[in-house]
């Protein structure tokens, strides 16, 4: 908007459109040697609706905050003894980034993805090759000294993954060659930048790189696309796009060979075309090493996060003399898809902790089920079910302690745990148990082994009871 | 030994227990000015078994080595270009990782430990406060200068989960906390004493780390040793030992209270003498935080590694200011203990490729089908079998090559893979297949459904065909 006025008199704003908002104290031309004056926050909407909304999601962005919910959830810290924009994981955080690993593994093994794991550092020499240095220097933490040479701390998971590439002669046979790693990586931000999760310094990236034939690429730009749906879905996010980031009239500037970068262009377009999802495209915003899509994605708080990006490289295997033998034995470089569809652990997992307001589905919850005795009496059953639950890998826990009914109920609220087993003289006698979803006032009675088969599958089909039945 | 001759005269060496060995050129007393001699390498034992016995460990030994195995099987690769001592997993080697990964996770669960995940670096002061250093600095990584202090690599995870713990203000009723990560370190080995995976400079630790009071550390202990013996059980390894090392006469040396010194020693003899595992202890090697168990164990090829390390400390928990309070609450310091039952992924993956020859049982093996169809006629009954086995998460291939039925089986052989499938006219017909493991000539015949159900509980299991039944 720039700077105001941004109308002449408040007297243009409809009544209804405008809100007084907060107060500050504010020294006259930002000057402490000036006096203090009083600064006075307005909104102003064009509609009664629009002022609405936006304070409506305002408040549910300050309640939903990942760095407000992680006060009393323990999802992960940042000592100031281990660095800036370093977080440490605290168990309910790992269990989140354990099960989103554990599900892009499992995705991944059905797309035909292989695992690698590669070391955080490197000898300088690898960035020379792959022309992150001396241009990205500024965004790499400083070296090492090691035997009389620079090594670094990798910012990004690419080269290592076309070393593994080129550790063995490559036949068409083997392409498309997926090499998937949650790989962490280092950047050195600055520190101004840094915000909770969402700017970090340390990153763990959902990385994978694709190696193929030209002929390979569209079907397998489409399939990472389909890949990013299904995570969609899972997570019950509607509102996504795509942006396409193209060269400016032709790749010249980028590449030497026109006619391949339009063609790749061509081909990435195609495959948008065909999945569907809706897309802006922008002549000139290409990384110089190919076409790039990012996909945009906004939560339930409205906010928008460049969720994933997307590349297609060009440039890579022709620098790194990455090959393969076609059919007719002739050397080729291969294309290479750069893919990340759950972006960072750090940045995806800010955004799940807001989207989810800390209530996550049973599947990702850190404590997917707490059970709540309401008396003494059924403490042995509690345990009983506990030790159960545990031994089947469900993560649970018991409230043991001695306060009201009503008090242990609101506790589960506030601990955010999806599901309360309510267990008292009926349950313990039948071997039953009464299950409250949280933020619902509905109790259901069943079977403890009725429970267990419905919830293990809801955990298997990674359901969310809110938006889909069991 | 030392040197030579060890006889004086060969005649004292009885026939049949001496066998002449091979040969190389040597230049008389080392100098390449003098001239070339012919030097005769030979083998004297005590007795004619022990010969043989050696001969036959010493040819395992070479076949098995990881390192030569590596060459076919591409667990991994040290490439200079990244740097020595720095390992890439390949696919089949990061398979190993994971799955070993996947047990500990597993079993940690059961044994109530939660997992954390911290970064690979950190500022300077937290190695002063741990005491590593300046003392340790020479196995360190050179640090990196940041924001104009110093930063180091990790090289152990002790120091970070100490500030987990500390990060909140912790009860008795939190205690035991056990904090677990398969975190990875970096050390500066020198370069000579560099070898395979056996001696590397980048190492992922099996680490935690558990909290506990002292009334709570003999149980603990006892569990940690249970941990050990169900893992030595799965891997059929019969032949392991421990070591204890403890203060010289009273811990007075390393710590400046005594009585607990010898209190801590006593529990943690106390817990040996209860698990039965057979021990020796040494006076006079104990860290100097507290006292220290190696489990030692030998493999099938006869190599002893010190498989892990675990270790009561009384000291880190007061340097670091590490507090909980009692039922009194009072502040008082925890117990922790440090384990690593798998030790590194390095030295347990080398370990555990020359222990199975590379030939793992089939829940750890990189994969663990590969179908064989006879003839093409059965490759689309092939098709369709592997991707049911893909379906399931079994990693699978199938051969769909022209070779010959013989050849195929061969090629399976060589590729060390655990289960065949044969696949011919019949079994297309039935829906059946023909089961032969890995280096046997059995073959059994039963329905697809009825190999699916037994092969998913030997996997679930973790059996090993060769050691345990279904």
């Amino acid at each position: 908007m720039g700077e105001g006025p941004h109308v002449e008199s408040t007297a243009e704003i409809p009544k209804n459109c405008f809100s007084l908002d907060s107060l500050a104290g504010a020294y006259w031309k930002g000057s402490e040697k000036n006096k203090m004056l009083q600064r006075v926050y307005g909104l102003a909407f064009e509609s009664q609706e629009a002022l609405k909304d936006f304070k409506v999601k305002r408040k549910m962005a300050m309640e939903r905050d990942h760095r407000k919910l992680n006060i009393d959830q323990h999802y992960f810290v940042i000592d100031e003894e281990v660095g800036k924009g370093l977080p440490l994981w605290f168990p309910n955080g790992t269990v989140i980034r354990e099960e989103l690993e554990k599900l892009a593994k499992e995705q991944e093994f059905l797309d035909g993805y292989e695992r690698v794991s590669t070391p955080h550092i490197t000898r300088e020499n690898l960035y020379h090759t792959s022309g992150h240095l001396p241009y990205y220097a500024d965004s790499m933490f400083p070296p090492m000294e090691v035997d009389g040479e620079k090594m670094f701390l990798k910012p990004m998971n690419c080269p290592h993954h076309h070393l593994i590439y080129r550790s063995q002669p490559r036949s068409y046979r083997e392409l498309p060659l997926r090499l998937a790693e949650y790989g962490t990586c280092y950047r050195y931000e600055q520190s101004g930048e840094l915000a909770g999760l969402l700017r970090v310094r340390g990153l763990t990236m959902n990385d994978a790189h694709i190696y193929c034939t030209a002929e390979q690429v569209k079907e397998e730009f489409i399939r990472v696309m389909q890949l990013h749906l299904r995570y969609y879905e899972l997570f019950g996010l509607e509102n996504f796009w795509m942006r396409l980031s193209l060269a400016e009239s032709d790749g010249a500037k980028y590449f030497n060979e026109p006619e391949v970068w339009a063609r790749a262009e061509a081909l990435v377009i195609e495959a948008m075309d065909e999945v569907g999802i809706p897309y802006e495209s922008v002549r000139g915003e290409a990384a110089f090493y190919g076409p790039k899509i990012d996909f945009q994605v906004s939560n339930v708080i409205g906010r928008e996060e460049t969720a994933s990006t997307n590349q297609l490289d060009l440039v890579m295997a022709e620098r790194f003399g990455l090959t393969y033998r076609d059919q007719e034995s002739v050397e080729r470089a291969p294309m290479i898809i750069h893919r990340a569809p759950l972006g960072t652990h750090e940045r995806f997992c800010a955004f799940l902790i807001e989207h989810y307001g800390g209530v996550f589905p049973s599947w990702l919850a850190p404590v997917q089920v707490r059970i709540i005795p309401v008396a003494s009496a059924f403490f042995d059953y509690a345990e009983k079910l506990e030790k159960e639950l545990k031994s089947r890998f469900i993560r649970s826990q018991v409230d043991l302690s001695t306060d009201s009914f009503g008090k242990k109920i609101r506790n589960g609220a506030v601990s955010k745990v999806p599901n309360l087993l309510i267990l008292g003289e009926q349950e313990t006698s039948e071997g039953s148990v009464t299950w409250q979803r949280y933020g619902t006032k509905e109790r259901i009675k069943l079977g403890f082994d009725t429970f267990l088969t419905q919830f293990e599958a809801e955990i298997r089909n990674r359901s969310d009871w809110r938006i889909t039945a069991n």
